[in-house]
């Protein structure tokens, strides 16, 4: 069976590729691309079969570029997972942990993990431009005593060794990853036990009561919310994006009906795709 | 008049600077700290007499932490503003464009500026710990073939030249901050025209008709809501957090019914504070 090729957005190693082994398991071929626009485009044009792109980050908050992303480009949502954002000190082998004096990573992820530095004041930080990207240039360079923060997986891409596992402040640190297929791609068989989610995008004009009406369509038909976000759309101070995920599949009647009422509610509407409800 | 102290997360010239400039003009005194709950542990001992924070960024989203921040700390909301994120290319007085070889900054602001870097291709991009720190070491080192990527605060704080200004990719970039005080302060007398926000948070323990119930308590009084957000608590697969921002103020009696109304809905009910609308 040919292997399927997944974009993602950064270095081989990120934590995109931890969440296409979660999703897809290790035969996979990722394929990394600079910037998130580039892997929409690379799926529109055929040139990937799907993409593993991050959502929202339970710190950081939801990636609003995305959503946009999901808005331009004809992709669908055929999956999700949630990623622990686990950082560890990853160094060269055979450098040991007294070795070593500077520590590169994105500031991001130097950031999160303040309180491994506090308890060790002999550590330089060094931002760098990405935290897989950072373990593969210690591999290529060797400094005798630097280390990088990344993810395990960058870790056995790149052959280093880990020093310290999970040196991260907040263990409460997820990111939701939606696997995309291109529309036009034939949907798969679904499986049949599963609890499925639908995500919408929708616009009203005027948030009072508007917002209530809508969220009546799901609420009249005891359809369970799992994610409500609105984002004010710039320029107009008066206009919203929202962002709703809901519990039930875009073929049930029910959810067709509340969909139906919600279309009539809103000015635009976009069902980004149903699919079974990840960890 | 004794300046007032106002704490800030990031280098002097960060855009928190210039928030601090939208809210409370020149005049003020700002106090940077490396991290954000360091802002909110002064701003608790009195060691500054306000803070301001960055809560929610258009193309980012909302910044979890900082509202984690202002449940567990004393604080409360008392004015908000909006600031556009402007990069600037940013030299030392002399270093001319045809001379720079290098660009130093945040990696975020570096990946906001990718059409300038791909019109520049002979422009490397190296990341720093953060934009108005880049300005802050090319005015030290003064290398030759150099410049930096901040704001204009931080190229007139550090004495530098802009040579090119406004050359981020999207100029829909746009940072909502609070302006906090601690909650022992007295209130200040508020304006009597403008018009006013309230930021609540509240948890419910199911989303299905839980959240329509908790919103019907605003759209049954007319009360226009800014901001819905729904954020899952980690490890408690059902419950949620929101963020809401209405219309009004908390002294209102309209406003008063609906609090009342929504606490016997909720789990938990925290008032942020009412503050005039901002721009």
């Amino acid at each position: 069976m040919k292997k399927q090729r997944i974009g993602i957005q950064g270095e081989l190693g990120a934590f995109s590729q931890t969440a296409v082994y979660q999703l897809l398991g290790k035969n996979a071929e990722v394929v990394p691309y600079e910037r998130f626009e580039q892997v929409f485009q690379a799926l529109q044009r055929h040139k990937i079969d799907a993409a593993v792109i991050p959502m929202e980050n339970t710190l950081a908050g939801s990636v609003h570029e995305n959503y946009d992303h999901l808005l331009h480009f004809d992709a669908r949502i055929a999956a999700e997972t949630s990623v622990r954002i686990v950082h560890n000190l990853i160094a060269p082998p055979g450098v040991k942990f007294r070795d070593i004096r500077r520590v590169y990573s994105h500031p991001v992820a130097l950031n999160q993990c303040l309180r491994f530095f506090s308890t060790n004041p002999k550590l330089e930080r060094v931002p760098y431009y990405d935290t897989a990207g950072s373990v593969k240039m210690i591999m290529a360079d060797r400094p005798s005593d630097a280390a990088a923060i990344a993810s395990s997986v960058a870790a056995s891409l790149y052959g280093a060794k880990i020093l310290r596992r999970s040196i991260e402040d907040d263990r409460r640190n997820f990111t939701r990853f939606f696997l995309l297929y291109s529309n036009k791609r034939p949907r798969r068989a679904p499986p049949s036990k599963a609890q499925w989610k639908t995500s919408v995008v929708f616009t009203t004009r005027n948030i009072p009561g508007a917002l209530f009406r809508a969220i009546s369509a799901f609420a009249l038909r005891d359809l369970n919310l799992t994610k409500i976000e609105s984002r004010p759309l710039h320029g107009k101070p008066w206009e919203y994006l929202f962002y709703l995920d809901f519990l039930g599949r875009e073929d049930e009647p029910r959810v067709r009906n509340a969909l139906g009422h919600l279309a009539e509610l809103a000015d635009f509407l976009r069902v980004l795709g149903s699919y079974p409800r990840g960890g």
